[in-house]
């Protein structure tokens, strides 16, 4: 039997002078690119190169939409009325898939940043409110999210496929929940183990907790940060480790 | 002979709290809806009704491009580099398609505003950047721009249609040029004559200059303005006259 | 016996080309005004034009503090980091507080505009963290706030004034709460019965609940909206009001 | 004879998630601060906190004023009517003052920054909108800018202390003039060559300009970058090469 999986991982992140990650050396790496669409991160002109760089290697280009919110970088909850965020998504999506066409091809899912993926995760209005607006501009793509969502609870129920993903880095609770930033050990570091988890993940569809336990965890995408210092380094190791157990790494979602 | 004339109107121009004009009395006597996009006024929202509205009437949507100034309503005067301004020009357009789409439509055309119009207008580096934003998101969108700006030069250019437009109720010198905003007289109040002087351009294509002499004037396109306090009195005043001289308004632009 | 009371409006929140409200009829009326400080509203010509108009009437000037939020009028609650938000406040009263100088007097006192204001007014972190950056600015500025509310505790507990107030055009509950804007009746628009509630206010100290009865309302100062359709004509009527029961409108705040 | 002079550098250019250059190393190495006040850089949580270290190590703080432009970190020319600079250069040293005060000390001087910077040496009513504004805010504040330039002929004109700068890291043409950043060898990155130029340019009020000729140069403050990979490092080589040479640093503002 063949395993595969799709990597994807943040991108497209600075504002004008500012710079966030090495996009182009995750874009040789991931397979999935969430590009950040100017309301939070990302400014027109890294859109088109991220895109373009997306699109010369085969990398499926997604939405990161997140709030209208550059100082707190989307990572402020914001209250915004769901009729309102529909909206907020559907021109976010709209200005991101005009540099993907630019680039020959499509955006082609869309994956919540930040506040918003976090209240997408757990609260229905807003889950609702982001499968709308996918809906509206194009229900032929996918969304990302948690496993176990309201996301991809939503994606379903607007008729779009719904593609749940893992953390690469991140602890897991014996329940299956993500460990909280604030606590200890939430954040994995080291090459090897993240690179390990995630072959243990695709092969076998589990994740070892934070107590020793073995928890099932079903995956179709796997995400690897972009933004911190070792960024590189572990998605180099993932994406090794994951070629050596002979596993496919490629888009969830297929070419336009 | 049967005289044919499109009616634009910049719409969609409030932003959040705070409103401008009426857009949908407007939308009831124009035939073409240059629509905000965000960088200098419009939010997802307005973008979205306004869509909706122009589109149940059957009234063309087009790109309101401009600065990233919401402060100054995209009237200063800003030197964007010109690869920048390309990709802010994408950006925009393809957000608001977007909503078109929603809407069942698309954007048929693109025509800058304020400070980036004037700039367009004279300076060649803009009007080209301007161009090759239209031509790499859709070339078969039209510009609209001044008759003999260098931004419909460029449209040429590109292989875009170039689409010439006079505005009904501003002064024009002997030359053909719009009276200076700062002088007395550039801008025309009385409904009636605004509408005498838009039969005038249609039939004749002419217009009466300050100093009383009759210019050619060659417009596909009158632009009437939405935002002033009579605007609405005016278009009405401007489209019973047309009516009233067998003039068919109609867009310019086709359905998709 | 002599009842004295002031009148605080919101003002300056227009935003370039956008206005809302009339900025100086409000200033013949009221003894304060809480002037927007461009985070949600405001621009520095505006800030600087409200601050001269206040000075030149002895209307006593107060930082109208909110969110950043320019596309929600700073009406969308926002989970802004404490810390983060002592910044943001002390941020926009020096911002503000430049202009006073400007026009010879100084800001006087603070309070929360919008989503900031009912967080403030229920969540102690909120309010701690306003009262904070107030007195790290200047412990001799005052807070207002509703009576009973979490932002008049937290001032006190800084050692900053903390000043009560009512709303003249909005029905309250019999537990001396405000009945919800969703509810009908919420907010009274006949300028005859507010100023009829405004003397009631201070001769009595009490308010006609919704159910009838009578409730206990505490408020050195009234707040008069300045930005609906008939906010003048409601603020000149409860002005006329006072006048006629013998009480005196004056700031509550002293000048500088 | 003992010779002194100041170092200044732009510090305080993140925002929000992004970083730019090493604030606290920087501080460690200039008598002067230029910070960035919100408009083009900078966020209030990064105002206090570059303030409080400045303030701690008797640093002089100066408000780096810019234009309205976070995506195009003020370097892009904007055509702001003068009126309003007026208004937005106090708004920003309002604010930055509010954090000076917090930090026990005040704002000192003001330097624009970018664009504004540009404008300011060469055109007059720029020059002058910004003068006023710092003469509006407060008279015993210095401005700071090139030598020769309009910037200080504005500001003595004013009544305002004008202090002239000259940069370390940049090659100068045989009239005194900045060589364009276009140029070849425009940007000087040798640390040890720098330090001996700033050695030359206050011991002798001279530099070496790009033909090898001697050119005077007054300056009583030398501008060193910041944000640069190698910043820190030319700043300290600066540093040293200044002390061994005998010469005092210090700031040309009295603490206030």
């Amino acid at each position: 039997m063949t395993h595969t999986v799709d990597l994807n991982s943040d991108l497209g992140e600075g504002f004008g002078r500012w710079t966030l990650g090495d996009d182009d050396a995750m874009l040789d790496l991931v397979t999935s690119a969430n590009v950040a669409c100017g309301f939070h991160a990302g400014d027109p002109s890294i859109l088109r190169r991220v895109c373009a760089s997306a699109a010369e290697r085969g990398v499926a280009i997604g939405a990161q939409v997140g709030h209208r919110d550059l100082a707190g970088f989307g990572r402020r909850h914001i209250e915004v009325d769901p009729a309102e965020l529909v909206d907020e998504v559907i021109y976010q999506i709209g200005a991101l898939d005009a540099f993907a066409r630019v680039a020959g091809t499509r955006v082609r899912y869309v994956k919540p940043h930040g506040a918003l993926y976090n209240a997408a995760a757990v609260t229905p209005v807003t889950a609702d409110a982001i499968a709308e607006a996918v809906a509206l501009f194009d229900d032929s793509l996918a969304l990302v999210g948690l496993a176990g969502s309201e996301l991809l609870r939503a994606a379903g129920d607007a008729g779009l496929a719904a593609v749940s993903e893992a953390f690469a880095d991140r602890a897991y609770t014996p329940d299956g929940l993500l460990v909280s930033r604030r606590e200890p050990g939430a954040v994995l570091e080291d090459p090897a183990e993240v690179a390990r988890r995630c072959v243990q993940l695709v092969r076998h569809g589990t994740v070892t907790a934070v107590d020793g336990s073995t928890i099932r965890v079903a995956a179709q995408s796997i995400c690897v940060h972009g933004d911190t210092p070792g960024a590189v380094d572990i998605a180099r190791a993932v994406r090794r480790s994951l070629a050596d157990a002979g596993i496919t790494v490629r888009p969830f979602a297929d070419p336009p």
